[in-house]
Order: C-alpha cells, then sequence, then structure tokens
C-alpha cells in the first residue's frame, strides 16, 4: 500500500467487484501476492471449498501464467469467462495467440519490466565469453592456477561488433527476440556460417530461435568461436557437449530475469 | 614491420646502437618478440657463448620485467649499466622505486594499454557477482538446474552505486589502484564495515590492497555480500574460505589484462 488514501480506496471496494484471478504459476514473494489481491479476487480452489471444477474455472476474468502450463484452446475452452491472459514473462510463446484473438481474449506480457536485468545478464555473458572469466573461475575453483596457460587468455572486448540478428559483419550475435513460427531457429547454419570462426552467440531469448544442434556443431567444429547461452531448445536438458565445453562457453539456467528486488518493484508499480 | 620504409630504416640501424635489453620476464608470442628486436639489443646468455654473468649483465641498459621478479638493491647491484626498468605490468610493487631514483634509473609501466581490458573484466565481475552468473553456471554444469532456487537469485544492477576508495555510501568498491605503503591493506575492516551487508568489493588492483583475511571473515559472517577476485595476497594460494563459497564470490586468477589480441596490439603500437 502507498498510502493511507490507496489503503482506504483497497478497503472501500468491494471484493467481488475486483476481476476475478486464477493463478496457473506459482507467485513466489508475499510483496507479489499482496499487490495481486489488492488489484483482483484471486480464486482459491482449496478456500473455496473444492467446488466442481467446471463452476471454479467459469469464474475466472484474468489467468496469469508465465511458467510451462500452456494457454491453448483446450484451456481456453475450459475458462468461458476469460477476458484476459497475463503473462509474467516476456515471451508469449506458451500461448495460443490466435485462439486468444478469434475469443476476444486480451493477452499481456511483462512489457520492459526484465529488460534491463536481461540486458545485464547478456552483458555479462559476453564479456564473459570473450574474457572466459568462469571458465578461469574453474581453474582456480580447481586449484589449476597455475596450469591455466592459454586456456584463460580471452579475448579484448574493444573494437567487437555486436549485433542483432539481420545485420551483417558482426562479431558478437545477440540473440534476444520472441519465439514464434518466424523466429523459430532464425539462428541457423547459414546465419552462423556468416558469424564465422571468430563469431559469438548469446542468447537471452528462447532456446528455440537457435538451432541448438547446428550450433553444437558449430562449437565442436570451431565454425563459431564461443556461445553465452540462458536459454535452451529442451530447458532444463542442456546438450552434454556444451556441459563438456570447458572455455569458451557460458551456460545459465534461464535466470536471466530473475533477480530478489522484484518483489519490491512490483509493489510499487 | 609496418611498411617497406620502416623494414628498411630497422634493416639500416646498426644493430650495437640499439640499447642493450635484459629480459627478467617470458616474453610470450612470436610479435612481442619480434617487436623488441626492432627496438633493442636483447640479451642472450646462450647465444653470447655464456659469457662471466657479471659481464653480461653488465651490458644491460634496459631490464624488462613484470613477472615475480624483483628489482631490489641486489638485482641494481648487478646491474652497474642499467638506465631503465620497464615494467609490463601495470604494477611497480616488484621494483624498489626508492633505490631506482637514488641510482638515477628510469621506471616505467604499462601505461594504460590494459585499462580497457581491466575495465572489461571488472565490469563482468561486478555484473557476475550481482547476478550470480558464474554461481549459476556451475548449477547448469552440476546437472542441478532443477535445484536451483534462491542460490541463482541476484541483486538488480540498476541504482547500484559504484565507489572508489575515500568515496562514502556505495554499493560496490571496485580496487584498481597500485600497490605500496599507502594502499597496503586500504581495505581494511573499517571499510568493509562502512560497506556493509549489501556491499560488494571488487578487486583488480594487488591481493594486498585488501586484508583478505578481514574480508574473508567480513563474507563468512554476511557483513559483506559478496567479491569479485582477479587478485590475492598469496598467489597462487586462494584461501579455502573463499573456494567454499558458491554463490557470492567471483575468483579469477590474475588474468584481468591477458588477451589473446596483445601480441596484435604491441606489434601496431
Amino acid at each position: 500500500m502507498e498510502s493511507a488514501a490507496a489503503a482506504a480506496a483497497t478497503m472501500a471496494a468491494e471484493p467481488l467487484a475486483l476481476p476475478a484471478l486464477l493463478l496457473i504459476r506459482r507467485v513466489d514473494g508475499a510483496p507479489f501476492a499482496a499487490a495481486l489481491r489488492q488489484r483482483f479476487r484471486v480464486l482459491d480452489f482449496f478456500a473455496s471449498g473444492s467446488p466442481p471444477l467446471p463452476a471454479f474455472l467459469a469464474a475466472a476474468a484474468v489467468v496469469m501464467g508465465g511458467g510451462p502450463s500452456r494457454v491453448d484452446a483446450e484451456c481456453l475452452d475450459a475458462l468461458p469467462s476469460l477476458r484476459c491472459v497475463v503473462s509474467t514473462a516476456a515471451g508469449l510463446d506458451h500461448i495460443d495467440l490466435h485462439q486468444c484473438a478469434r475469443r476476444g481474449v486480451a493477452v499481456a506480457n511483462s512489457g520492459r519490466v526484465y529488460s534491463a536485468d536481461v540486458a545485464d545478464h547478456a552483458v555479462c555473458m559476453l564479456i564473459d565469453v570473450l574474457r572466459r572469466v568462469t571458465a578461469s573461475e574453474r581453474f582456480v575453483r580447481r586449484g589449476l592456477w597455475a596450469l591455466q596457460g592459454d586456456l584463460c587468455l580471452g579475448s579484448k572486448l574493444g573494437g567487437k561488433r555486436v549485433g542483432i540478428i539481420g545485420l551483417g559483419n558482426i562479431d558478437i550475435l545477440v540473440v534476444a527476440c520472441a519465439l514464434n513460427k518466424e523466429t523459430r531457429h532464425i539462428v541457423n547454419k547459414d546465419v552462423l556460417e556468416a558469424l564465422g570462426k571468430d563469431g559469438v552467440v548469446i542468447n537471452v531469448g528462447r532456446g528455440a530461435n537457435v538451432d541448438e544442434a547446428e550450433m553444437v556443431r558449430a562449437l565442436k567444429e570451431g565454425r563459431i568461436a564461443g556461445a553465452g547461452l540462458d536459454v535452451f531448445e529442451d530447458e532444463p536438458n542442456v546438450p552434454p557437449e556444451l556441459l563438456a565445453m570447458d572455455n569458451n562457453v557460458v551456460l545459465t539456467p534461464h535466470v536471466v530475469v530473475l533477480t530478489f528486488d522484484v518483489g519490491v518493484q512490483v509493489r510499487s508499480a
């Protein structure tokens, strides 16, 4: 609650007048849950006395997801009062946009709330791959400082060209686009070939934006220089070939948006 | 060689007119060695027929070091013709500046040649510590993606205040100063206390700029939040307590200036 006036306004509001929200993702953090309760009547199956499931679902005007649960035709059929689907993720690839449009269901994503965090993580992975930070970190932790040799020798950042898909003649390709039919495997064998043996792929979008098998082959054969990857085609499974690469890939577990400050941000939004 | 004219000039020069250079560090890379031979007569003990050592050392007008070999009074006594000491490192803590000044021996360091690389690595470690990049990377490589939980939850970069020694009220303290009597343990218990429980130390200077034992204690007791360290007080020995910290410290083996592009830079300088 931001102020006494806001608190009074919330108290005065008839709870039933708030839109009914069905959560299909886990909500961590008390501030986030409290912020939702201020704005929505959050549906709770057990607190409602475990009513017949169709009746329970029929109340939902808003669905909030973002995790692995898909919002597809079957899901939409079960939610006849649905007006809006909110994704807490930036990506909408788990939502059938065509089916939502056909039924007049609005769709919203996280907007730009994660943009700075994603960019920070991408920049970190970019420097890391070039300068072999996690690679040389492993040497220290394994007690192999003295043996580091050329494996810790990175490449300068200065003078490198960072690009996005569609621009030619670059050294580092940052993938940060949505996943849809047009962008699935948009980084394919041809793009990797064009990137070349000194090229680096940074993927903070979706795993399937990149043809992972082709990228693994290109890395193994030295046709590209390295990769910083937060997303993978079949999460949480990471190709074992990538795990075996010790000094030119940085692999993080889809954490590019995760910070413990998010709760605070939601509360004050 | 940059051009035919430069090549001709070099060929015409009388080799003995070039200053005699004694290397007391290993020189890696053919371009660097070639650049030295263009500008100096590089003394070679074995190629000179293993002369008496005092006579061999007496020829040296320039000494190039930067590794662990100290240039102290005893070393200077053995080099009566010495005019200049060149450190390939940014740091001069292995050179006795007072003794050099007393004997009229000039001292030079690497200048700003590493500045951008050091800054890049410092920025990477800074984001890494806050966003737990190497920490979450370890989860992926250990096959523990699903168990990551809060250990991969980093802190936002936005809004954090980065500072240097002497400025108060900061979140991240970057240590990038020379090591001398005034700066030994300049980051002591009081500074760590002032930095506080959300504070992060990034050290790309020298290990002894920080009271390492106090920093380890502050990290263990949660009195500071994390550290990104490329340098340590007793390299290559890293305190085992730091190695045991799994998600708030990033430890690299004094590689902050190492890139494989350096040779190219020296050649074209």
